[in-house]
């Protein structure tokens, strides 16, 4: 019975796009150190910069991590990104995922 | 007296923010090679990938030649772009910046 509570759940996860894996509000509060560049709602003040705002959240946990293990190379995003646990970087995505 | 004029044009350019540099409407029509993984209007369908809706135009022909040169080495990114010429890519640009 469980097991069929279970799947119902992520069905209905999958359905939604509801994710449970970031908490937004933590990651508004680390989204500081990104603001100069990013926007501090995450529309970014310069061109050379990309928006944030309403990004794919998938895709956001997946270029931080880029940044973090070298595979996408960007000294000043590399800078940034150094100090931050598995955890900031979900919540971080989570946040700037769901600014509509 | 036509440098006064030229500077008068840049400047009402720089304050409107508007650019010269990409034909949104070519832009769209080179835009359905895209379209699978960034979605018609460049919202993706897909998490992994991001949306391009609404993205700086100047971050976005950035990208696209960094995936040109090797810089950000991404296997499907690099076949996708691999025809481009420097026109195509400003047209991609501007259309992509350019839907709200």
């Amino acid at each position: 019975m469980n097991k069929v509570l279970l799947a119902i759940a992520v069905l209905l996860l999958s359905i939604t796009g509801q994710s449970w894996a970031g908490d937004a509000a933590a990651g508004k509060a680390k989204s500081a150190q990104c603001a100069a560049c990013h926007g501090v709602a995450g529309i970014s003040p310069m061109g050379i910069y990309p928006n944030l705002a309403g990004q794919k959240e998938q895709y956001l946990v997946k270029q931080i991590n880029n940044f973090r293990s070298g595979v996408r190379k960007d000294p000043s995003m590399q800078a940034m990104v150094s100090a931050l646990t598995d955890d900031d970087v979900a919540n971080l995505a989570a946040y700037y995922a769901g600014i509509k």
